[in-house]
């Protein structure tokens, strides 16, 4: 069976400023994370997404070799990429936005080529839940795994349409805020029992420098984050951890508890290098075995 | 070889306000904490502490029972125990203090009776360092493994004392906030270098909720916190953790980085108890058999 990925999010650009500097406008967007991170594990990806003329082609390019189908990138040559600018405050676990301009983001309406149309394993980065639905309604088979992230902003601006793409999701990844903020309870596991009653059966907590929780099934597993000694830019952290995530289950064609707690270790290990540099320079230089050693590190931390 | 565990800290009354409700005066302080807690382990121990007269002579009682000799502890009939209120945050993570009465703790000489000379394993529960240092210096001999708990309060008022106290241990034992605090480094790699370079070759930073970090030799090991449906008061959960990490290394007569790991656990599986009900009073149900039930629960949590 094929196992293509499809992965669909945002390819923007990024400023970003934190206490160890700042930097122009680099590229970013959920996208180009997931697309790095899950390639490294399983090269075999349909790009769903939406850029401006003013994208680098190298960028796109870079994927192509990397194991990336683009027929679904559509590349507006007259308007502008997305584009974020946001400030980290010192515990790097928080930041503030400084600026959104949406630009071709604003009207996104994703093309899912025919040659896409057997992926049977699902990414839907973060990004409106209505584009995300529509993704998933657009392909005529149904896929085997579907994992979908969020961010608070839906909550805020598009609950409705959040609470429709949940029920299409097999697995949500969401950070222990929006944990709280989606369910309105402030324990974890209260907020997971909640959450996962929505759609997803399977619900993975992303608490950044501490860790992950998976909840499937009865179970619960927790892997934690690599001390690192600096974290320069927690940006794509997220977005990185999904593809790792996601390139594991595809990788392996698989989607029970082991599986996605193997996928959880992944993820963590490839978002932990990803934080060592400014945007998508560190997870772009990644190899496997890289990411095996580092998963090693995280044998060792945990074991006892 | 004896392996007593001498353990000294406060013991006192606490009035707790919580999201979840308030208390009255109870039973607190980190020496009653503590002897609880290691006694499951380690039902060896030698007390050094001070309480007035209001102090109640059936909680005293109680710890005999579980194996804590008395002879260390002052009972100061005319005068009061010390008194601590405090109010928790939303998060259960920070906490504001509304009153702290010293009385009896003010003045404290702590006194090392002849039968306590022989003890091998010392747990300086959060006191004035130089109460802490004072212990350490009234034992003629020197004791295997000095294990120390400290919090901010005292790098505020008595940096001096603590950094004598700091050469004296072999273990700290301290918070995620204090550890930034008492390093000035925010990376938590980094502070635990320059924490370790001030003595205590063991590092061991609670974070709560979000597990505890081992520092030893060039070994890092991290264990999580176990996800709870609900945590009601979070007051003694470290030094209950102290109490479980020095009572499995007396109770097993070990300082190797694997019986640091394991003792860890003990820890965090024993203060994973004491937050679901109010005080003293969770941690003081707990049988040996309970906790190995949890342990398992802890392996099952975090192996992959």
């Amino acid at each position: 069976m094929n196992m293509s990925l499809l992965v669909v999010g945002s390819m923007a650009f990024d400023a970003i400023e934190t206490p160890f500097g700042s930097t122009d406008k680099i590229i970013g967007g959920a996208a180009s994370y997931i697309c790095l991170s899950s390639s490294v594990l399983h090269p075999d990806i349909n790009l769903v997404a939406v850029v401006g003329g003013d994208f680098p082609t190298d960028f796109v390019d870079t994927l192509r070799q990397r194991g990336v189908r683009t027929e679904g990138l559509q590349v507006l040559q007259d308007r502008k990429s997305f584009f974020w600018k946001g400030r980290y405050h010192m515990d790097m676990n928080t930041r503030d936005t400084l600026a959104t301009e949406l630009n071709v983001l604003g009207d996104f309406d994703p093309i899912i080529p025919d040659s896409y149309q057997d992926s049977r394993y699902v990414m839907l980065g973060n990004l409106s839940p209505k584009v995300q639905s529509t993704v998933i309604e657009r392909l005529k088979n149904k896929p085997e795994l579907v994992v979908m992230d969020t961010m608070n902003f839906w909550m805020e601006t598009a609950m409705d349409d959040l609470r429709h793409t949940l029920t299409l999701a097999d697995v949500l990844t969401i950070n222990d805020e929006e944990a709280r903020q989606l369910s309105g309870e402030y324990s974890l596991v209260k907020a997971a029992r909640k959450i996962r009653a929505m759609g997803p059966k399977t619900l993975v907590i992303k608490k950044g420098e501490h860790g992950a929780l998976l909840f499937h099934e009865d179970e619960i597993f927790f892997c934690p984050a690599l001390p690192l000694e600096d974290v320069f830019d927690p940006t794509g952290a997220g977005d990185t951890f999904a593809g790792g995530f996601i390139g594991y289950l595809a990788a392996q064609g698989r989607k029970d508890f082991d599986a996605f707690r193997q996928a959880i270790v992944h993820g963590s290990a490839l978002a932990s290098f990803c934080v060592e540099k400014f945007g998508t320079e560190r997870i772009a230089e990644i190899s496997a075995e890289d990411l095996q050693q580092r998963i090693r590190l995280f044998q060792q931390l945990s074991s006892f």
